[in-house]
């Protein structure tokens, strides 16, 4: 047979500034990118397995599950394929078909398909709608008051740390208090902030933690991180009664290959720029600061903002858009003529975007270019 | 904090001939290793994603897409996480727990997990025994006629293709026509036999197939492959209703990164290999033979072998390894040091092995080393 053309070729992160917040945290340093030409073949992880991912001696997956244990403050950990496998992991493991769970009202849609996965109903809690979108802690606890109040007992509160929407952070260790308070089991969400801030899962008292190494551990995907307390790794790593060293919510293994060589390879990395996390924050509020001085470009969500991930209202590039002979592509050509990329093509009314890990000079260079842009075509 | 030195450094498969069954179909062609180096990082898959993995046109996924179900012969397919997250997204789509399966008695220790995570029982099909270990397709089709009769609903029968213990290749047309028959869905396990041997889905009349990229495909792990005839894609990639274009069984998306870029890369690599198979089963079974000369070596399994991973009695291996100074040890070092690896450590009584991709004067070298090394120490 002869097959089609895939055009499997990438260069955008070489040859341009991409701003698409899926992209920035999964890059991978120099130390991981040589993890990955070792462990690029298949099973590559597997030479010394001796029936146990996570205990694995060469490469050793042991000591470095200790040290993402000790960096994430939490009991016990395991990787899985990605920040959604982790949640339904929680899910199907302590929760049963018809359970009623939880949710903050900014949760990523995989909160929803891990619950819908699970069976589950899903109980949600507002955010403060525009222009904010906050996550109010005091909302939170009495929407979980009421659902214990109705339906006697609630299976698991998700919180998601920082969403992937306006870039909010919420306050994790407010939750992890009044959901053990309340007696409900606690999942924090941190996609977008395990590997760019510090997380401390006991010292939140949360229950579970989930991570995601392809969107911010600096990790080649899919590659998620799972995190309990003690209390739960009974039910979670329950054994194969059958295969008595293989856990059962893993399938045996998860993480066989580069995926696991990468974020091993990166934690070091990861550990070390999480302690920038403030100056990172500056950045981006200045980069902020400075794309609002353009009339026409607000941002939305929690100001100043706390995090890299930041979505503005952009009603002048949408006016541009009507009188601009390439409609709402303009934007998306005027930035790639410019090496910036990561808007979608054809959207002018509203983009997120993050500038994580990028220096001043580069975030500088991207609100100069809005700015030109702007400047070139509003009336 | 300190880290741990994780010791991530790997030049087993450049520097040695390796025999060990997991590695042999995973080692990468060149193709994708330029994958793997443009899609290394996190979600790099995903820049022109407009909501659907599987429709992405660049890198072009839907046609690669195209081309892998024709490869195999099946209406529909997806990639997921492995063969047995595969087999997993089956049991968990068309069974309840408490549901009853039948498995060949030479399954894979995950399709057993698959099923107890899913929550089901198993009804075994015995296999031959030693020396052969058939699992032959009369009992297969009693065992589950019995197993109807006595438990009225079977909710799915499972086949392994070829088996990880001594490389039986089984009559999967004949399965899928009983199965057919009987009114039982079938799922046939391909994780050692698709992208090494042709496959046929249809033309066998199998309901589901499961395939695994790292196995045995080429590919960068960890990933699979999961086909269906298309009377199923109904139930299995059933949509959420929340977020109409995402299934849920795939918690939306699944493979995200550099395995899928490099099971693309690979598919026309794997189709053409999967040509010469004749030319393979005949260099196994010369292997086999070379190896059989020596007195105390004989291979188990159905002889002779139809595939490179078979499976020896070594008896001679255990003599020697009662009176050399090293112990159990011996043959892992003797082999080392003639860059042989891929055999546990203390192994000696017996090993399973593959000489897949190798070429001739590779294998026999091989088999004379053996040949040298039994020479060398037996009395």
């Amino acid at each position: 047979m002869e097959c089609n053309d895939y055009n499997i070729t990438r260069d955008l992160e070489r040859k341009n500034l991409n701003l698409n917040p899926l992209q920035r945290g999964g890059v991978l340093p120099r130390e991981a990118r040589e993890a990955l030409h070792d462990f690029g073949d298949g099973y590559s992880v597997c030479d010394y397995c001796s029936g146990r991912l996570d205990e694995i001696a060469k490469p050793s997956i042991s000591g470095f599950l200790e040290d993402l244990s000790k960096f994430i403050k939490v009991d016990d950990v395991r990787t899985t394929h990605g920040a959604r496998e982790s949640k339904f992991i929680v899910m199907h493991s302590i929760c049963e078909p018809g359970d009623i769970i939880v949710v903050d009202g900014n949760a990523h849609y995989t909160t929803h398909l891990a619950a819908e996965r699970a069976g589950l109903e899903i109980i949600e809690v507002p955010n403060s709608e525009y222009p904010e979108f906050r996550v109010d802690m005091d909302v939170y606890e009495e929407t979980l008051k009421n659902s214990i109040d109705e339906y006697g007992e609630i299976k698991l509160a998700v919180l998601t740390h920082v969403d992937g929407d306006y870039g909010n952070l919420t306050d994790a260790k407010s939750f992890g208090n009044f959901c053990n308070k309340l007696n409900v089991p606690s999942l924090l969400n941190c996609a977008y902030s395990m590997g760019r801030l510090p997380i401390d899962v006991n010292g939140w008292n949360i229950d579970f933690v989930v991570g995601s190494g392809h969107k911010s551990m600096a990790a080649s995907g899919p590659i998620g991180v799972l995190g309990m307390k003690h209390e739960w790794a009974e039910t979670l790593l329950k054994r194969s009664p059958r295969h008595t060293k293989k856990e059962v919510e893993m399938l045996g293994c998860t993480s066989r290959g580069a995926p696991i060589a990468t974020l091993m390879a990166s934690l070091p990395h990861v550990v070390n720029r999480v302690k920038n996390w403030n100056e990172e924050v500056e950045l981006s509020r200045s980069f902020v600061a400075n794309l609002e001085e353009i009339e026409g470009i607000t941002q939305l969500g929690i100001k100043p903002t706390n995090h890299d991930l930041v979505r503005f209202d952009t009603p002048i590039l949408h006016e541009i858009s009507k009188i601009h002979p390439r409609k709402g592509f303009f934007l998306y050509e005027e930035l790639k003529s410019r090496n910036i990329v990561g808007i979608k093509r054809g959207q002018t009314e509203w983009f997120k975007c993050s500038t994580y890990g990028m220096s001043k000079n580069q975030r500088d260079y991207i609100a100069d270019s809005f700015k030109e842009i702007v400047e070139k075509f509003a009336k």
